[in-house]
């Protein structure tokens, strides 16, 4: 069977990163659509808030006219799919949570990240509203799986993400009420929020969702570079009825 | 070497789905045998307690005349060896306790379960005494790693299990000071119980056993289905020397 | 890219158990070395400090001249890296701590194992200083993924570990601010330590080294006897920039 899928990519990352993944997707007969959410083209201005990121995909799935496809959120895109689902929940056939922050009403993705971090995104904030994360950082909690040379190649690709996006307090009246089917995808050495019951993604996040599908994957935070074709896989796994 | 293993299945299924486990086993060299638990083929009257449910088994192995065998519990078949193992404890061999549940001496299964479980099961038991799991339960939390097709078809073969197999206090006097040797097949994908340290599977379950034996396989609760061959390779690698 | 490694064993361990590692890190081009550390050859004598335990390692590295390399520990050993990084840190390029202790400042290895260890292992003391880990034990919750021949086989070059390497506190007085980075191997189905937030390796131990990579793979405790060819893999995965 040949799905649709939407891909919403996370802090730091815009559209590029899904190549290799759509790639894939479609050689097994799928259809997949990337947009950038707004704020996240390294050109772009960094003042931006949760709703405006929103909206942007909210805009393009009706401008690209998309409906009965699956919804696929990764890390920060979490917390946009959950708003997403509230404005059109009837052009949604299943929701994929990649290692994706699931918020409750009314809280922000840095109410859900351990003290160390928000320390850290509190001091690296530009006056543009901007703000990006350290290479060490990157190189060990986020990609640990990738040698050097696609370690540093993939960083190269990130852009400061907008504070805001992480900041901002999201209404989430209707989710918890939608009756959308929902999959979690777990990877297994995903260290970018330390593992364990207090912070860790998978079962935190995932149990938040209700009733769910778990998929899990090898892989660190960042498999769509170290391992895009699996993770392709993996989302079909998830995202099937 | 050759071992003899003795199946028993879980809550709402019956001996037929060991079928392509014991072929493997054969084909392997060994020797297998899956009794049907009382109260479990879809005919039979439901109003069956735990005990009429260990006695099955306990007859089953006196009639079938089995010593030195590996004795295997899925899920709610947890229960029933730990009870079985009291009444043979010389024709044991080793116990594999496979996602299963591991009663403390005078609880029951619904003792071990989470508050959402009790509440939909006292909703959906019969007047005769039998409860149905829904298919969307099965589909993702029991089945996640099946395509559409094939966890309908597994589906189909399900049959209302008896409530009070449930709920009857179970005593095990014994159970915790023989000297059985004792295995835990846990798959990482099962998210049958809620994954975490209130009410997950593995080490909630398995590190009840004291001393144990931790195997490990990608899947569902109900690799049975998904994956029949790799389970019986696993349940080798849990019941051998 | 080559590396050189410089690998701990654990208690019971000596240097011999690293043989066919160290083979295949040479076949992909790298160099190891593994000394013994002081009292855990059989002839040693047993009444040894975790101090000289440290002393014979720092000896070993100064002795051969070693620069530039991954230190690793297993079990124990990852409490003989820590001090041995105090006392050599400019040597080391990275520290791979593989199902390992890691010590807060003062700490003893006892002060982290559960109860029923620390009673076994009081019981088992030896007038001469040393304990023994009991057959049974190695076998289920050390080596599980072995069969039986390979269990005895590997249990047959161990050797009564002295005791007061795991009862000596362990003074850390910079450990935690040098700046060498650290991984952290994981063997997903060892139960050495009992899995789980109070007791288990990961990520009880792996949490304590702040910011660190994870890297994991299938198999016990004792994989350097089960699967030694992807456990040198695993430790450049690891130990690389």
């Amino acid at each position: 069977m040949a799905y649709t899928f939407v891909l919403i990519h996370g802090s730091w990352h815009d559209n590029r990163a899904w190549k290799p993944v759509i790639d894939r997707l479609e050689q097994n007969g799928h259809r997949a659509y990337a947009p950038t959410v707004a704020g996240h083209t390294a050109t772009d201005k960094k003042d931006i808030s949760h709703a405006e990121c929103v909206q942007s995909v909210v805009d393009f799935i009706k401008t690209s006219d998309l409906h009965d496809f699956v919804l696929v959120g990764h890390s920060f895109g979490g917390t946009v799919i959950q708003a997403v689902a509230e404005h059109v929940p009837d052009r949604i056939r299943r929701l994929v949570f990649w290692n994706a922050f699931v918020l409750l009403d009314g809280q922000s993705l840095e109410d859900n990240i351990p003290p160390h971090y928000r320390e850290l995104f509190a001091q690296l904030k530009q006056p543009d509203g901007g703000v990006m994360l350290p290479y060490p950082v990157w190189r060990d909690a986020f990609i640990g799986d990738a040698d050097d040379v696609l370690a540093r190649e993939a960083y190269s690709t990130l852009s400061p993400t907008p504070s805001r996006s992480h900041n901002d307090k999201v209404p989430l009246k209707t989710f918890y009420s939608l009756p959308i089917p929902k999959s979690y995808l777990n990877c297994t050495e995903d260290i970018a929020l330390p593992p364990g019951p207090e912070w860790g993604w998978h079962p935190r996040m995932s149990s938040r969702l209700g009733l769910y599908r778990l998929v899990q994957m090898p892989g660190s935070h960042e498999v769509i570079f170290t391992n895009p074709h699996l993770l392709a896989d993996k989302l079909v796994e998830a995202g099937r009825d």
